[in-house]
């Protein structure tokens, strides 16, 4: 086995992922567990991480490294926010430092989020994301698409910087309309329809000015029979994801259009955005696997916890 | 007492409201209960009828009158919609009828819900508004807002006629983002705070074409502390409901925006989108309570069930 040089946590709200990394970033060995942040109780983080991983930490004297939701205020510990232009350098300078264990006096170093303000003063967040796209490597002046529960848009500048960035409660919006909601009435769930998709994606990038009227088509086409029950889940994927392209893409300058996009997450829902984005005439394409471990990597060597790669 | 003329049944989603009206469409006596169409189990819709006025319909030999989600598919019977342009005279010639009691064979008439399709061939339904509608007797060419669960626009043409109307889900989409949703996380409910509100409606009113992203505001602004915990539901609010009206305003023609809208509904709610309104400066008046029975008596009267008044 490679010497170890770093073990890099990805926290999130709903898991918790560890990486051992050799001196040259790559995995010796991955973990999981369904121990995010809402999963701990009582503070009891360096437990939850001790039961993880405390066999890497005791054999091995490397440094440790965490993104995501840890740094949150509902966290292990707050690490403040990094305002935005920002890149890896600014992050490795404000890195947040909570002790593991304090008989050994063991650390653990988190990633601050970002924040930035757009033009009218409001304010929006990313904890964990900013990792993935330090991660993913790309050129100067990139646009890219972070699909999820809180679907981000990122602008960059050059040497890494993320110029700003915004949110769309997409899927979160999905979920709470399809669980909790009237919208799901009407759906059976559990089949793809691509073709209810894209006529939702039409739709939702025709109407995202309207979007809380949008929506509603979800009710009335199926009450109409104009999309069977099995093909609304995907309708309304459709209008939600047309509903964010069609916002978002009304703020890219015509260069940043013809560029394209960068999409950046798990297969399904990038497959998603790709062919929704195709219906707006906007190209993309992913980007690698394992970014957020990259990402560690790179933050960690920025801040000399690392040798650089 | 009056000679009883009507039973009139206001039969919605969560209650059931019964008057009993005389021969000039005034209240003799109103009851209502919880039995609403999603409370009533098994299609058990007689017993749920005959539990809150059963005395009234054995004793006074007037006829029944219902609209609301009664008619819905999950109703007690189906009244299929009628397509806009529709009046009371069209409402009156689509009732549809059920039997309460096969030995007496006492029935009762729920009047149909209305659809239109708006210029991109996008459904809209309505079921009950259309009743408070025609109740509220409004001028010719009268915008009105039917705040809501289920908020509704309604445009009327002459001597009564709803041209079109556009449903938006403003009212679900803050009880799933409150009950369900981060946003809630943050939030301490209880209190009224009328400057977030406003806060809320400046911004929703300037972002509603990112409807998506900007509700997401209501937690950054939780997070950076620029509203309180306290002003937070408040400030959701303004969001939706500016939303809303940034959207609709922007398809009324000049002369509807300098008319300026009828309000119908409750008393908070009505408060909350005049104000809304206000801040976009389109000028509001509430109708009076109480159209939904009179809406039913002209139905009733249209239809040759009663003598019209």
């Amino acid at each position: 086995m490679p010497a170890p040089a770093l073990i890099a946590l990805d926290w999130g709200t709903s898991n918790l992922r560890a990486s051992l990394l050799d001196a040259g970033g790559s995995d010796i060995e991955t973990r999981s567990a369904p121990g995010g942040v809402m999963a701990v109780q009582g503070g009891r983080f360096a437990e939850a991480l001790l039961a993880l991983c405390g066999d890497w930490i005791l054999r091995f004297d490397c440094p440790l490294i965490a993104s995501g939701m840890v740094g949150s205020r509902q966290g292990w510990k707050e690490a403040p926010y990094l305002a935005c232009p920002a890149g890896l350098a600014e992050a490795a300078r404000q890195l947040t430092t909570v002790t593991i264990d304090a008989a050994t006096g063991r650390q653990l170093h988190i990633a601050p989020g970002l924040q930035c303000t757009d033009p009218a003063g409001l304010f929006d967040v990313m904890r964990g994301e900013e990792t993935q796209i330090w991660g993913a490597r790309l050129p100067d002046g990139t646009t890219c698409v972070l699909p999820g529960t809180h679907s981000k848009w990122a602008w960059l500048g050059g040497a890494g910087v993320i110029r700003t960035f915004r949110t769309f409660m997409t899927g979160e919006l999905f979920g709470l309309l399809t669980q909790h909601g009237i919208l799901g009435r009407l759906m059976v769930f559990g089949r793809h329809r691509p073709e209810d998709f894209v006529a939702g994606v039409r739709l939702g990038l025709q109407g995202h000015a309207a979007l809380s009227h949008t929506v509603f088509a979800a009710r009335t086409a199926g009450l109409m029979g104009r999309v069977a029950p099995e093909g609304l889940p995907d309708y309304l994927s459709g209008i939600l994801i047309g509903g964010e392209i069609g916002a978002a893409a009304a703020s890219l300058e015509a260069s940043q259009r013809a560029a394209g996009v960068v999409l950046i997450g798990d297969d399904d829902l990038c497959q998603r955005y790709a062919l929704a984005l195709e219906v707006h005439g906007i190209a993309s394409r992913r980007a690698p696997a394992g970014t957020t471990t990259s990402g560690q990597w790179r933050i960690a060597g920025a801040g000399g916890l690392v040798a650089s790669t």
